[in-house]
């Protein structure tokens, strides 16, 4: 006997289904009948329109079949017993979070397109879009040549859609490049202060690591040509973290040495769209004329980190040896996420994006670097300033308390970030991060901050 | 002197923006001074509003700034070269598009849930979601909770949330997990006849690959013990590709095997949910008690491919290891994707999801199971029925000119897939996938096979 509520929530059609359901799964067999639908509406005092519906469901998710003459037979009697209540987790630790967090890569939260993205998601929905289908490993056709006609009109890149392979964020190119040229490099130049992402990557892949030194006009020639690193990572239009930028002489003899050493050269140009005092440099790669650049680039600075996208511009002589590896059968990004970013892009809302985004963080960036000359004065020195999201300071005073600033800003719930510590090098800098804060959080920030600061002399 | 289109499809304001940023970038320097709105208006008779809307938008995008007195002045006059004309891109060779494919792991275009994946994620998008931080590495904590409640519940998983890993498909689970235990196992042991794509990820990452034969209780346990693995990828529920399931007796021998060894069991429960004609197996990893097996999943063969989800369950000892990776700072799938996927489980659209894609295929696997069995009789038989979306069968006649078959279907645009060429293995089977055909389309495709079958023996 089953028991329906004429005045529940649920609609009568589908308690009528769910008591079939449990009923089919406790006491029927496979190959019996069920009762007709005049049957059970007449029993229950209930419409045939509702007995129908609970019956078609039954028939959709694979409970019963109708056969000629037999009526309703029952085919099925398992079911999937999911546990419809929320069943006890351990509570993960969670990290603590600080009321003042300088971290220099964050984009404040208003500075995502929301509307518009969903907007744009619809459409390409509306597309019907083949979700049953396996995607191009190498990354949709129509992202690439949006991302193709951005780097070769904005960054001067040179490269075809077919170079472009698109990734889950700028440590997966990473990874698949390392895992790609491993058996012809096993060394990993790079820059020193440099990006510990990229150590870490290749470290993990089995690489050595070697450190080459940056001065004013960024890595070290001299050095890298007595090292043995085949295979350099650098950051040539804004040095990581020291902001410097490679001059064009010093490219040219990067380009020529890695000509004549059958080098490979990385070229991440992470936060190239990010420079408020200057017209962007162009970059290394649209130099090269003999196919030792590796170009990579990100959205996760001026779109979004949580999009997880990336992308690669292989030179040509690496695509045979990448089109032959298995990660070209894999794709990285979801169907969805590319197609809403194709629209996005085709549509010209990214340029507009990038000047938007540039235009908001450079009143930040002015506001905070105004703000700690005003109140810092002497007692510190600007290393880096007028790109990215984060401004390079340092202390100038020798009676310094590096350790003492630390254990204060801790206390005032200040979480502050050191160069030397994530990207080693001989200095101690602090990279002062704007992009997650309002203009109004970066006056209190800086307050608060330069309370602690004083304290520390 | 501007020119504005009255008739022009694009509004006054738009036209007039982009003449004046023209204007700017081309006659401009930082400093100058723009005429007032009320001149502008005046000069080219248009109301004060459209020329305000002008000066907001060339304000947002940082061209300008109002100052007191002064009014709008320049303050940056360079532009993003976009070119807005689509460029000459080399067309990419498309690869053959065959009439009938018979892709064993292809689900049909229309069973993606399209218009309820677009609202849930539009209430993904309307809960305000961060764009501007960067995620939990392993995965959004929701999403990690619904997968435990449905592998616990529907597969007998024994795990909670903080063991899960969110990966970008299954070759990056796998990869991440080669790349993790690589320094303690060297070498990767697998099932003969096995899935390709595991042996090349393991290979690809420098393991040393050891085939272990598989007969109908599954992998040879004592071959097992006699090769130097410790290290075991397996597939024990729906063998891939055989279809044997592995006893109860072998599971808890292999577990046992495990613990006295030290060894890793990669149990793949790639497509468990796909179950025709009996109830799934539990998993393998609900038997262990000694923290031995590492449990992978996907989202690819029951939702779509497309979406790029996977997931892993890590054995606790191997959790620190894990942390300690780089790899648990990068998360591998967008926030979008992860919130509307966790939406679709929390809300019971996946329970229902399966009941209906199961339904579907089971009517599919057997329409062409019956098909077969009908039209090629005794030359052929039946290896593997009843889960997955492919059925395996192989030629009985030892006339049967498998080099012809291939010759013939190829001619009459017909993709077929053997087991030998891409899983190793001694017997020549085909499998026969059903999943990306509408169940019209199974009989045709099936019609034409048979002609090719049968002027092959």
């Amino acid at each position: 006997m089953y028991i329906l509520e004429p005045d529940s929530k649920t609609p009568l059609h589908i308690q009528l289904f769910n008591a079939i359901k449990e009923d089919i799964v406790t006491n029927y067999g496979v190959g019996e009948k069920l009762p007709s639908i005049r049957k059970v509406a007449s029993t229950y005092n209930l419409s045939k329109t509702t007995v129908e519906s609970a019956y078609t469901q039954l028939y959709a998710e694979g409970y019963i079949e109708s056969k000629p003459k037999s009526g309703y037979v029952v085919i099925d009697t398992y079911f999937d017993e999911f546990k419809s209540e929320r069943q006890e987790e351990p509570i993960s630790p969670k990290t603590k979070v600080y009321k003042y967090d300088f971290f220099p890569a964050r984009l404040s939260k208003d500075s995502f397109p929301l509307k518009l993205w969903k907007r744009l998601f619809s459409k390409a929905i509306d597309e019907l879009l083949d979700f049953g289908a396996y995607l191009d490993g190498q990354g949709e056709e129509g992202l690439r040549v949006e991302i193709c006609k951005y780097i070769t009109a904005s960054r001067g890149v040179k490269c075809s859609a077919s170079q472009i392979v698109i990734c889950g964020g700028f440590s997966d190119s990473m990874g698949l490049l390392a895992k790609l040229v491993k058996p012809k490099y096993g060394t990993f130049g790079m820059e020193n202060p440099g990006y510990h992402v990229a150590r870490r990557v290749y470290e993990e892949y089995g690489y050595s690591v070697v450190k080459i030194s940056v001065d004013k006009n960024g890595i070290d020639l001299k050095e890298l040509e007595n090292s043995n690193a085949k295979l350099i990572y650098i950051t040539p239009s804004h040095q990581y973290p020291t902001g410097v930028s490679m001059p064009i002489s010093n490219r040219l003899k990067l380009l020529e040495w890695a000509e004549k050493e059958d080098a490979l050269i990385i070229e991440d140009d992470y936060d190239s769209e990010l420079r408020y005092s200057s017209r962007p440099i162009p970059s290394l790669q649209g130099l090269d004329n003999s196919d030792r650049v590796v170009y990579m680039g990100t959205f996760a600075k001026s779109l979004s980190p949580a999009l997880r996208v990336s992308y690669m511009v292989l030179p040509n002589h690496l695509l045979p040896l990448y089109k032959e590896s298995y990660d070209a059968h894999f794709p990285r990004v979801a169907l969805t996420t590319q197609k809403t970013l194709e629209l996005f892009m085709a549509e010209g809302h990214w340029e507009r994006h990038l000047r938007k985004i540039r235009t908001l963080n450079k009143k930040k960036h002015n506001l905070m670097r105004d703000l700690l000359k005003a109140k810092l004065g002497d007692s510190m020195e600007i290393l880096s300033q007028g790109g990215g999201l984060a401004i390079l300071i340092y202390p100038t005073s020798t009676a310094f308390d590096i350790e003492k600033l630390k254990t204060l800003a801790e206390e005032k719930s200040i979480k502050l970030y050191f160069a030397k510590e994530r990207s080693g090098g001989e200095f101690e800098a602090l990279r002062m991060g704007f992009g997650g804060f309002s203009e109004e959080e970066i006056k209190e920030a800086v307050d608060v901050f330069v309370g602690v600061w004083e304290n520390s002399i």
